[in-house]
């Protein structure tokens, strides 16, 4: 399969943490998202919608959106899995990752930066208050209900890393991305410390990727 | 169980539906989300995240996230089944729905359009133009792959109901609350138009649940 990805993207850092920690064979094809290489018809022809990261089956499917490609990826590989077995084990993940993924996330992603300049024109401290708001409320909620839950463990959900935990990283990732207070978070700034122990996750840090700064 | 939900909740339509699809019986208990109930202590005691929708199992588990809810709900309950049986078909589903619940959604909720206009002062018009975009991107990716995918039947995946139905349903309930033109996306309007004929979607409807506007 191709991974289309890039080193800033969060979503494709999702991704590319779940391929290593399956070890799945798969050719990396990076995208120059900063110079605006996801916009130009060469990519907009593999993935329409002209965001990261798209994964291309060898059938020539091609898979979109970071969340349907984890879960795919945990249905195809199912080693080590990445949900719990029990349904509501299942549900709580995917909820702690849904916070990340669908509430927080999307407020910060480039396109929408630009928005928020270009078109509002929100000065730097605005956009800077926009993502410590969409960030900090995002990781109140997870703190809370990793602080609460008796289902917490050595990550996220027991002692099994799950998609929850893919998603805790890719936001403690993006807190440090825009310098972002956590230490008002111990449990996640914890788990995220302990996932960072891991080479699939130290490995796949957008810092240490092909085009990233030094 | 019991459902937290408002009539004007899109996230909270999503679950109404994946419950009435089902058949699966429950409480309602209805928050009042534009008067702030949502964020007072008694329903914070049930979902620190001060969002809607959360549904308390009979154990007391509390679940959060209407994607988290919907795939929950499909794993309980199998029939009808919301996702597709093949791990390629499931991705699809699942990346539609997410183009909905991750990418355009987010960027409508109540407290986001709160902030918009309080903190960065952004004016009626303003909010329009970012509410619009956030729908017509989104959906302009979902037609497209809906036009170009022979998988794309009488609904979004073939002729059975998945969680892409749900999503693409809430997504042009967000376009017409909004009042957003919906011409130039004739193929997700046409599906669209065969899920409120089926009763689970049109009893679903916002405007027919208790507390909403005659």
């Amino acid at each position: 399969m191709i991974f289309y990805s890039n080193w800033r993207s969060l979503a494709a850092y999702r991704v590319r943490v779940a391929l290593a920690l399956k070890g799945i064979s798969h050719t990396v094809m990076p995208i120059d998202m900063l110079g605006g290489e996801h916009l130009l018809p060469a990519f907009r022809a593999v993935n329409p919608q002209a965001v990261l990261p798209a994964l291309v089956l060898d059938d020539g499917q091609v898979l979109f959106q970071s969340m349907a490609i984890l879960e795919y990826l945990d249905e195809i590989a199912t080693q080590p899995p990445l949900l719990p077995a029990d349904a509501a084990g299942r549900a709580r993940v995917r909820g702690l990752a849904q916070i990340h993924a669908a509430d927080s996330h999307p407020l910060l992603v480039p396109r929408v930066r630009q928005f928020l300049q270009k078109d509002a024109g929100m000065d730097d401290a605005g956009v800077q208050r926009w993502i410590a708001r969409a960030l900090t409320t995002g990781l109140q909620a997870i703190e809370t209900n990793l602080v609460t839950s008796p289902q917490t463990g050595t990550y996220c959900h027991g002692d099994q890393i799950t998609l929850a935990d893919i998603c805790l990283s890719s936001h403690l990732l993006a807190m440090m991305f825009f310098k972002i207070d956590d230490a008002a978070f111990p449990t996640a700034v914890a788990i995220h410390g302990r996932l960072m122990a891991l080479p699939a996750f130290a490995d796949s840090h957008p810092l240490r990727q092909p085009g990233a700064p030094s």
